[in-house]
């Protein structure tokens, strides 16, 4: 099988440097391109990026020349790890050049007809591709986002409670520095330290969780109905975001119903068997301490979702903590998974997906 | 003005050093006696405590010889560090044997005729003590406890806020590890860590905070009409507790209202006179990403509550953040407070308060 | 092929969970039986062990039932994780009963029979075993020891330059908290702190180092003739002990030379082949400002060694930073490579090695 | 008594807060001017400066307006916390116009006729004020530098070991991230980390002590004949430098006979009773597993160097580790110190030094 090749956008950044890490021995993407700033293009990937993650960059990544954003690209996928002014117009030129770009830039989610995906959640907006080519007059180009790295275990976690009909919802968020980027949180202000707010995260937990929740009407998305009141907060830990959630629902399933939910939960068909999707994508743990950032969040190779101390709230009804790795399913990893689901349903020119796509877990 | 003796329980713990530390040229008090565990008895203080707090323990303290807790005391003010199961008994043994015994254990906070006094708070609740000499025959002694440390930054910020109608209050805390003693908290469960859990500490937050912000009915207190839901987190942070508060209120009051009720809050007289005590023991900040531990746990040495973030709750109606330091202000801080208040209004035998308390902040 | 069952004593404890998750889905040895103390014995291992690292247990060793120190064992080799106390004696019976005892307890390191093994620095030592058994009677049993996890960067990457003549060692650790085990460090001791002593590890650097490069003459080991002189201190670091190197050279190698030797270290065969054993046991990092703890612990899945910053040291001649995963390599992992290579070796009774034990990396 | 009026530059970088703090009601000096880059220049100091230090600005110097660093300045005094670039022309230029400059930028302290004055290690080098007046003409002009923040805790703990004949000296350091300034050290580089090297502070420590610990022949300083080797790492500690010493005297004192010359040791008269002086400069902690930063640092308001764990080298026959405030004794505190000296020494011209300096401690 000939592997599709990829470009990524952004790639010396922190979140660049996820994706490139995420797609080492890809089975079926191939990191072709690597786009950085200006400071960065003609120089060698190994020497234009300060590696944060651990170990150091693959050694044929390091060895590929960095392209600069203006540059035009061969490969057919894109994923995008721009700041969000860079991304603004670009990541829609390049869609319309022809590129599939799965983008984990802020920019364009709320944009009416492009798709805030995320495959265990609404696989069903992927429709919205063919409301945003026939928009934009594009055949086979188009931008797809992934939400904020915040939202993503709030609705992870919510996703199998929809039909319990959500009605309020009461969020405060302890997030891991690297969601800030690199350099991003300083050293002076997170050691021995809490900093009880996060610049235009609560904005974005209450708006992409609306239309991640909501349903396509074969036209746009219709976001779900319900209030959300979110607190964002930042705790001296490396990866992963904590959210304590409290939620009032329509119905009143018992605890034991909802976790039920939760551990059987697996999205339609066939996203529990593409190659960067856990076979169950939600955990809930028993222990009364957990989940914690540090032990749960490498859970399914940091793409499953840990919830914990599920429980009654004299506020809303329910309560309990969820977990994600941020930078896995929070950002990079996500956008791989939807570029996975996209190539298995043919949004991919020229990809040939596999007859059988399933996995081994 | 000669000083009044005091002895110290459980002087060689985390919070008994606390209690040593703030009380070191206290003005008023002066530690007579130090008790410690069986295995600490007979030793010198400095060699039973590994301190744990900055720097070394004050030397004439350090060349006390350590009590039992089975012995009798001299002083006429004890101070109470106690564990709980230990304090459940002794301490109320001490108070029948006339001490006048301030503590800082859970033991008996909820005992029907034991103050859970916090001088700005509730004041008229010292009305308690007569009461609970009265039900047990006493004379000179006296329980008086202080609540626990993730309450005080709770009740600090809404006692001003009672006057209109508090209804509901959901509460979020990211504490700091100090608040679980020495050893207490294992560094490999929370370097790089938060742990969604805090043993016990959710529920003293959901009927501690009725009974404090309630009212002296001349026999019982009333307990404040209000529905609570808290959930406790710990995180990487040495002293302070933060608590993301939402709350409904029965009026609904401007920003700048409550803003201004903070600010020029002082309690009744004398207490902002008191040695201990700030002269206003609130302090709101106006940066968007304050309050923060380490910042702004030494405010007032430790005593001023900071409060920042207010704003609109799309749930509550109201929300921000509120921070104290866990073991001044949370612990032995506020029991000298109150002790101090007792002093002042005559409930400790034989002390002489200075005919002006009045002192300079 | 048939795997050889392992028993694990201590196995609640921090070292004895290492054992059970690097054991996991192991390619010769199946985790038979779990030994923990008397507190644990007769539970189920999923209840008894308080799991501190990543996730959850192994499922299938979550249902093993505890067995007491003082039982019998089945298992023909037997990992020890054992408190140095419970260590000395028992240790010693359980080889006389027959069994292959790989212990990382520090109790018998330094017996004159007992080789402190680490395959990539001295394989030779295993002659010992032969010299054991001879001593005291033995036939299929026998006990090997592992090194102190701070030594153990400090002979791996010495052992290489064994032949330019060591003659004085000034090391200073920066040691994670792992290394103490669970809880083991105080979080009230190291956050926002450094500990600038760890008990008895100075004294293991300056002996252990001595034997591990030393030369085994047939009978006994001839300890290495250098000076070291050793400074222990904890940080607040979860895994990884890095360590400062200062060394005196009889001769006067180049560094490029030096960094050669390094690289292309591999040690004796089979031990490159072995399944725990990474291809090159030794990593050179050129950046300036590694090895770093988290982002080199894990290299080589915790067994490769990292060096970096070799440069002049105007004191002793030559100067660099040794980093291991101290819970991997330089404890439990070390063990279990210690047992593969007395495997292929015959050591252990019945164990029919497979023809070609060569593992792709 | 009138105060004498200081600026500073560099006011709004972390050093020029820690200036602005101890300055706060200092009994001599008075911040009159506040100095900025060109983008703080003409706000007010308020809003200029992110305070990263505890709490809020002083109120007084919040509302002055941040002066451009080509401005002329009215106070006699200047204190620059300025980085190497901008003070390296800047500060000879504002000596030359007659101010006396102390300042905590590396660029000028290896000029020859610069003092790198600490008033307890070499208050006789301020001799060389008048050598640098005569050598470039000026009057009531002077540049002092004070020395790099990791330097200090070693000469501070080596000058009362200068007799015995300092012949070589081995260090590692763990400095605190405070050391780098703000923004400075990324937090994705330090949480559970240690980066092993610190750009140029090698360089400093190796350089640096040699001219601090000199003497003043009249016309030059006479360099200490030492060797000195340097190792520099960053842990994740807020504030305090530890460095481990090991040092090789030409006399062999006991034990006893070097802390007894460190706890006694005051420097010459009057240093002891300058307002920023602690009484003894230096304390020896008996504890074995001391000094700590974090409980350390504030020793004598963070101008008392902590040492501990003296004992035997092997390698070169002492070791010990020596502890100081990187931010207070290592930077603003020594610069303040160091004009005080100067102060009652009559270098700052119409400076009237009050009659009796002595202060209490």
């Amino acid at each position: 099988m000939q592997k599709i090749d990829v470009a990524i956008l952004g790639a010396t950044g922190a979140v660049g440097q996820r994706f490139i890490q995420l797609l080492d021995n890809h089975p079926w993407f191939r990191v072709a391109e690597v786009i950085g700033s200006s400071r960065s293009a003609g120089k060698l990937y190994g020497d234009a990026a300060h590696w944060v993650l651990d170990g150091n960059p693959p050694e044929d990544i390091a060895g590929l020349t960095v392209k600069s954003l203006d540059d035009e690209f061969d490969s057919p996928l894109i994923f995008s790890a721009l700041p969000k002014e860079a991304a603004s117009t670009r990541e829609m030129q390049l869609a319309e050049a022809g590129h599939i770009v799965c983008t984990n830039a802020s920019a364009n989610r709320m944009v009416g007809d492009v798709p805030l995906l995320l495959p265990e959640v609404n696989a069903e907006h992927m429709g919205l591709i063919d409301v945003q080519r026939q928009n934009r007059g594009w055949t086979t180009g188009a931008l797809i986002a992934n939400s904020n790295c915040t939202v993503m275990p709030v609705v992870m976690s919510l996703k199998p409670l929809v039909k319990y009909g959500i009605k309020r919802l009461h969020l405060v968020s302890e997030q891991a520095i690297s969601g800030a980027g690199y350099p991003g949180v300083s050293s002076m202000d997170i050691l021995d330290n809490v900093v009880p707010y996060v610049p235009s995260d609560e904005n974005k937990m209450e708006t992409e969780s609306l239309k991640m929740l909501g349903a396509f009407n074969g036209e746009t998305i219709d976001e779900l109905q319900m209030i959300v009141g979110a607190t964002c907060t930042r705790v001296p830990v490396v990866d992963a975001h904590l959210v304590n959630i409290s939620v009032e629902l329509a119905e009143k399933p018992a605890i034991e119903e909802i976790i039920n939910d939760w551990t059987s939960y697996q999205g339609i068909d066939p996203i529990s068997s593409l190659p960067s999707a856990p076979e169950y994508p939600l955990q809930y743990l028993t222990q009364i301490d957990r989940p914690q950032p540090r032990r749960d969040r490498d859970a399914g190779k940091g793409m499953v979702t840990s919830i914990g101390r599920l429980r009654e709230c004299p506020i809303l009804g329910y309560k309990f903590a969820s977990l994600s790795h941020n930078t896995i399913r929070g950002a990079a990893g996500c956008s791989i998974l939807n570029a996975e689901l996209l190539a298995v349903k043919g949004y991919i020119a020229d990809f040939k997906p596999i007859s059988e796509p399933v996995v081994s877990h």
